[in-house]
């Protein structure tokens, strides 16, 4: 094991219940396995799947919250091969080896010896696998605080958002719609430009995520939504529906609206974790579109994203309209519940 | 318009009730739009999905019964140029113009001037949208009566086949697992092996379609099903499930067993008219499968499929166990829904 100072104690953030956010005393988490790394973190952030607990939606105790990140290697088990104590990373919210079969087919969100990272709302956290689920940034610690936002965001709403535009087969040619104005739906809006779609609609109807979504290089926004959302889609595709469509909410409302607005022969990529959704198995039959979804396989995209970033040709930073110090936390929490802001970076 | 000579009345099969089927005299039928034909059926059979309205699943009254056919062109509308009178035809059970582009993209059954064809178990039907539809055979009408089996078998139940095990991205190196062992599940079967997949697992209880499975490629026979059918694909494959799995049968259980028995990102083609069937959202996300299923576009692959008929490559016409004239087609539906055929060829 190879390690650095490290404390004995860090402040994190817990949620007790539903809406009950603190900033406390923890313990420091240190290597288990000999797999494992140590990281301090340098930025984390508040999710839109940590608003389901907080909404009471998804049950919640005493949780300590936060699966997003940027930092700094602190400690590395003995297994430990390509990761070094003081090398910046980024890794994915899912934690991966990146060498079994289903991770070298694409899908390192599903590891044979995977799992969820928790916990990075903290000064510290601990990463399993960190061979294969962190990724060194060239170069060290950007000194740009909107490029280590950036990172930060690849982490995983940009590369859930990426992974949206791929299961939707964005690409030269072909219009892209985005359902879903959140920090994952204006990532994708983002993600099927960067792909090279030739069109990208975006449904919102709050003028600072238009606005965004816009900048991010939306071509139309749509207002309507549900079954005028589809309608309006179609409109503007020669009745035909799009290419293919993001679905970044996870309600059902979204997910028919997404499948509506698809051609026939397109791509659905769903990305919003579903909650409550039921699919009529006879009305996806006649849909006929390619359906693909679940935790993102961010560790996938990272090296390309990381590269992307770095060159500045992609900005997703700019989720993140408010920054907060970790230990105002819970006001980060209330500002994403009430949609002060589309995403909350806690600096650590 | 160009026609040859065509009697004024026919033999047709028409549904009148569930269990109520009866050959009939019918007026022959002519062209309407100039982008019509009229083939003199050579052979036609009946479809499991016939079976719905046979069961009483689905409502039906006074219905002329088919959607499978092969036959020869005896008359064809002004605006048909590249199927003449006398040509030998297969054609797909959908309705296509093979020219917009939902057809261009790969889905001539979801064409905007689409639809589907009905009443082919008789002596005469008519085509639309001849040109789209149909695809002559090279060399004329086969004189071996098991290719043209084999081509009446392409104009659906193969043709689904393929598609399931396209949509399920058979190949090499791929295991493949086919849930149902209608006609439409064994001809994926043989599709997936055509396809180069490395290993198929076919799910049977039946010693003769299990039989036919085997001759048309399968590795494996499984007799388990559901959950334990899937945990037995499971097991046959480290753990991980197939790579892909081909859907044919359209119940909730089928549904449940073809996603269950998939690895995460591997792809499920869902063949079987969905009846009665709902999937959860959230199961669907953390399955991470690509889900792809609908009415197949066959007339995308009849050309490649006539080629490897001509050819001897493939011999899908051995799912027609058992063959009857026109006149007897009641007797056929009975032996199918009694499961005593696997599939029936009406000789016309």
């Amino acid at each position: 094991m190879t390690t650095t100072d490290i404390p004995a104690t860090m402040r994190g953030v817990i949620m007790h219940a539903p809406g009950d956010v603190t900033v406390e005393d923890r313990e420091v988490p240190r290597v288990v396995e000999p797999t494992d790394a140590v990281l301090r973190v340098e930025a984390a952030c508040i999710c839109g799947s940590d608003l389901w607990p907080y909404r009471g939606v998804q049950p919640v105790e005493d949780q300590p919250m936060g699966h997003e990140y940027v930092g700094t290697v602190v400690e590395v088990g003995s297994a430990v091969r390509d990761v070094k104590v003081g090398d910046f990373v980024v890794g994915s919210f899912c934690v991966s080896d990146n060498s079994c079969e289903i991770c070298t087919s694409g899908f390192p969100s599903r590891c044979v010896n995977g799992g969820f990272v928790g916990g990075t709302q903290a000064q510290y956290t601990r990463i399993p696998q960190a061979d294969g689920t962190l990724v060194v940034v060239p170069g060290g610690k950007p000194e740009d605080p909107e490029v280590i936002a950036s990172l930060l965001a690849a982490s995983d709403v940009l590369g859930t958002g990426w992974f949206g535009a791929v299961a939707a087969q964005a690409g030269p040619g072909k219009t892209i719609a985005v359902v879903g104005d959140g920090a994952v739906g204006l990532s994708a809006v983002l993600a099927a430009k960067a792909l090279g779609a030739e069109r990208v609609i975006a449904f919102s109807r709050h003028e600072d995520r238009a606005a965004l979504a816009r900048e991010f290089g939306a071509d139309v926004v749509v207002a309507e939504r549900g079954d005028e959302g589809a309608a309006k889609v179609k409109e503007l595709t020669g009745g035909l529906g799009a290419h293919g469509v993001v679905e970044a909410v996870g309600n059902q409302v979204s997910m028919d609206q997404a499948i509506a607005s698809c051609r026939p022969g397109g791509h659905v990529g769903f990305v919003g974790v579903s909650h409550g959704v039921s699919l009529d198995g006879q009305s996806l039959f006649f849909a006929e579109v390619s359906l693909l979804g679940g935790p993102a396989p961010v560790r996938r995209f990272l090296p390309d994203l990381i590269d992307r970033i770095l060159a500045r040709e992609i900005d997703p930073g700019k989720v993140f309209t408010m920054r907060l110090p970790l230990e105002q936390a819970a006001e980060g929490y209330e500002a994403m519940d009430e949609r002060r802001a589309i995403k909350v970076l806690l600096e650590v």
